[in-house]
């Protein structure tokens, strides 16, 4: 296998078994177990599905191969605290919603050239992407893959 | 920067910010939150030190690039669940345990050269390596990244 080829492989195979272990919570647990907290006073599941969502709802439109469809989320499950607003929201629909972004981004990375990958992404300047090339869209990838890890470690105390 | 260089800088400084973040934790909190179990009835922050430290001292020997210095907490903090057992080990020694693991391990990644990084491991044989080349020591340092993440998830829940 071509070295690029080979590590980027390695990075979406890491992603994809994150986010399929991490679905297989979601649709796994009934209803009373999302929508109770983790632990006393700390994040119910359903708030970490739609922060998740959210999350990497975000993630095509940093790496530049994409929109986004879901950034009515990001006020209640990114730039606040779990609370009475995320009450509003359906987990059947927060659910299809989990669905259909990593269909979408699956889809978006397999037009991807391996080349592509080691483009910049949006989060870093031109300038600094020059002096540290480790900030690609690869990369963004791989720190998803840590914070969906480190939140499904949570969603586990439950599970 | 070359391109094997560039995967392993990308994989090396995620291991070490994650490293970095899990030791804030257990240098910082104080002894009756490393005692104390994370939920009712999960693991204490005790056990996932001493958990991270035996499971890091393996990863020289599956790399097939040093031995073990720890072998002697894997029955208490690997083969068996948070117990009894676990009391009879000091914090202080087990944080020591923990400076001494990463020390060696950056010490020892810092001797390989950019190809070695992605020879086979010792958890895979010579005939699934061929077939699969993505099981190589790079790949165990992602593997072990996402599970020290994993285990931070939960820790931040107290901490």
């Amino acid at each position: 296998m071509e070295q690029q080829q080979l590590f980027i492989t390695m990075v979406l195979n890491t992603w994809n078994l994150h986010i399929s272990r991490t679905e297989k919570f979601f649709f796994d647990q009934p209803d009373e177990i999302l929508l109770k907290p983790i632990a006393p006073g700390k994040n119910r599941p359903v708030y970490l599905l739609g922060h998740l969502v959210a999350v990497h709802d975000m993630m095509a439109e940093i790496m530049g191969i994409g929109g986004r469809k879901y950034q009515h989320l990001d006020n209640d499950f990114i730039k606040n605290p779990d609370g009475s607003a995320v009450d509003q929201y359906s987990l059947d629909i927060l659910k299809q919603n989990w669905k259909e972004v990593h269909q979408k981004l699956a889809e978006l990375f397999g037009t991807l050239q391996p080349e592509d990958w080691f483009k910049r992404h949006n989060s870093v300047s031109e300038e600094d992407f020059a002096k540290d090339p480790t900030r690609n869209r690869l990369n963004l990838v791989i720190n998803r893959t840590t914070h969906v890890a480190y939140h499904l470690g949570q969603l586990k105390l439950v599970g």
